[in-house]
């Protein structure tokens, strides 16, 4: 099958990422794909750094308009930013017949309605999950996973540093000020920040998944903005007592007089799933009238993560080219000819962290004997706790570090056929899912 | 554009809910997929009962082969589960070239190999996703959206029936035994529980996962399976001391030696998000190497829940056979001469709860006073706390029942203009998001 062939505007954080992601892991992409991706063109103002960072089979320059108008390029991916060239160049790929890939939320909220009917004149496609909390699969599960759905309403926290600030103010009761300062040192907030802290950003990401959700036109003139700058923590405490978390939210619910699009602080009762979203994570809930309420989480922005939903793009754009429209996507998500022959592993031989129960004779030396059989198979401890003892036995949990599940079961047998035992070892798993 | 016709396999609980869904939500799901999707014929044992449920429009027969072999039926929903006349039923309807959306875990994981095979040498779709975690799109998920990803690892609570258990035993102390009885008073366990108790039907949907995520074939046979049913509520409660709760999760995992594909009761630290799914809902967390972890939560089971995934494939089908190749998907997720015009409401018509700090001046009738303008703006109070004065004034936090924007902006300017009054009132959105 031929390649895609791609060509990149911009290469900063999320291009860098994109260009990394797509070399890393190609083998894994094409067996996806059924056809390989390959990065041709870069266009940056930064040509000599992109170089070194692309290696030189790809092309790079400084010519945007070059690249939106090379013959052989099929894919744009627009990762400079802004709304102004960044949209020319846009329009120039897609009267040029190209496909866009696209992470820039301010252009689709504030000029999707015109991209897209450009794009739908030209037949080609406009893919843009990065645009949207990153990494979390938002879009493609409004668009296509949810469609049975009369949504009732779509409620996200889309913007990783205000949710930064929100949590560091709750965890430290700091105020605002000091927290922001913080996240400006640790990267997680832009040395000029308006745009996150005052919801512009959210605001933007809200505007499209209320678009996708209702099918309306994108209408980011009409929302309601208020950030998160004149918190006070006093409130975050009060809000605390009350059962609740203070969370910059997005939400956008449909009404019998019209569609609500608002990004303000929003008390959100402790005890739901989306307010123990923590630190720079996004997450959002979407409630449809069939299956209720849904939640996707994941890293709302960074490298990788929002190069991992343009790569995506780029699949989707290769599958429709590519395969039969049968199946665009295969069935097995890999291409039948390409799936591998990996042995599944046996239990036995599995790795993974253990807890262990065991009842033994409360007597001196029995927890010696243990944790000396233990180290034997090089099952070591990480944490103990002893139960006080009732008619004689005592209860002794253990759980272990990464340990083989065979040696386990021959520690656990071993333990069992101590005299001191005094009944069956339980015997669990435990996975710390990092 | 042409109707796509569907035809029913089985109208129990899910089939039930598929074509209340169909009929319901009928206008949005044609704004969505191009055309309109018709359930057009049921075959199942009670002909008159679901003739009941269908209408006179929709042709009933206990003739399931018919169905199958109707020409006018583009797609066949196979809803009877099993695997021995489901699978006839499936290869039968693939030959005759018809499409197949089903949610037969049990079927898909014992015999995918097979029907896949089948269904590329007979150009049609099988689309199934509502085998694994009912509403929550993670095969959508795994097949399209992280494509980028080198998969590590996938790990999911995707039995509901389990999960309810153990997070009863967790909650009340209970044994398996008294919350199992529970659970089938409740209709969350079936009369024999076996499957869902002991690990298969989350093994079922796990080696689907598995074989997505890293491109294998569906090899059920080599799980490791363990259940809940020996489980002891002690080592829930000495787990919780450590800071782990125990779920019955199935994990696959790619290491050099092979692929993990275990079910079992495991320990996860609590501060993990899905350590905190509780009752019957599913969660399926992703790790992949670029995008990092993402979680997919929502209802795992049920009959409007499944008939979202089972709709959503009719619509991904209808995508496919109507639509342009390049907008399979419409760019905004509904045709774009569908978009709608309703408006976007103005934030003072917006109907939320608040919440509400004063600073008064600490004297008797300041509180008769505050919430004698509440009550005149129709704001009735759902809490309140009163701070501690200093200095002579009193902070007063209320949180308010449902109120219009409009009517807060103004009773809270009204009680800024008390002589009481000792600085502006800060006001904030409240959603439960139930």
């Amino acid at each position: 099958m031929k390649p895609i062939k791609v060509g990149l505007l911009g290469i900063g954080t999320v291009g860098g990422g994109t260009a990394a992601v797509l070399k890393r892991n190609a083998a894994e992409i094409t067996r996806r794909a059924g056809c390989t991706i390959e990065l041709t063109h870069v266009a940056t103002r930064t040509v000599a750094r992109a170089q070194g960072v692309v290696g030189d089979e790809v092309q790079v320059s400084d010519d945007m308009l070059a690249v939106v108008n090379h013959p052989d390029i099929d894919v744009v991916v627009e990762l400079i930013g802004g709304t102004t060239l960044a949209k020319e160049l846009m329009l120039a790929a897609i009267n040029n017949g190209k496909h866009v890939v696209t992470a820039n939320k301010a252009l689709i909220a504030t000029h999707g309605n015109e991209i897209f009917a450009r794009a739908r004149e030209k037949n080609v496609m406009i893919a843009f999950e990065g645009a949207v909390a990153g990494g979390v699969p938002i879009i493609k599960a409004i668009r296509e996973a949810l469609t049975a759905n009369r949504i009732e309403w779509v409620a996200g926290i889309i913007n990783g540093t205000s949710n930064f600030i929100l949590s560091e103010m709750r965890d430290k009761g700091s105020s605002f000020a000091e927290v922001l300062a913080e996240a400006q040192r640790l990267g997680y907030a832009e040395a000029d920040p308006t745009f996150d802290i005052e919801g512009n950003d959210a605001a933007h990401k809200l505007t499209i998944l209320s678009a996708l959700a209702f099918g309306i036109p994108f209408q980011y003139d009409k929302a309601y903005i208020e950030g998160i700058s004149t918190l006070d923590a006093a409130d975050i405490r009060y809000a605390e007592q009350l059962g609740y978390r203070i969370k910059l939210l997005g939400m956008t619910r449909r009404t019998a007089q019209g569609i609500e699009l608002r990004v303000h602080p929003t008390l959100i009762p402790e005890k739901r799933l989306i307010a123990n979203v923590n630190g720079v994570m996004n997450a959002v809930l979407v409630k449809g009238d069939a299956v209720g309420s849904t939640l996707y989480y994941g890293p709302g922005a960074g490298a990788e993560p929002t190069a991992s939903a343009v790569v995506a793009d780029l699949v989707d754009v290769a599958r429709l080219l590519t395969a039969d429209p049968q199946h665009r996507v295969p069935l097995s998500a890999f291409q039948p000819d390409m799936l591998s022959d990996e042995p599944i592993l046996p239990m036995d031989e599995v790795v993974t962290s253990y807890y262990l129960r065991l009842q033994v004779a409360d007597k001196t030396g029995v927890l010696a004997n243990v944790t000396g059989i233990l180290a034997r198979y090089r099952i070591s401890i990480e944490a103990m706790l002893q139960k006080e003892a009732q008619g004689g036995a005592a209860e002794i949990v253990i759980l272990s570090h990464l340990a083989r599940e065979k040696d386990v079961n021959a520690a656990i047998a071993e333990i069992e056929a101590l005299d001191a035992s005094r009944g069956k070892v339980v015997r669990l798993r435990m996975e710390t899912l990092g």
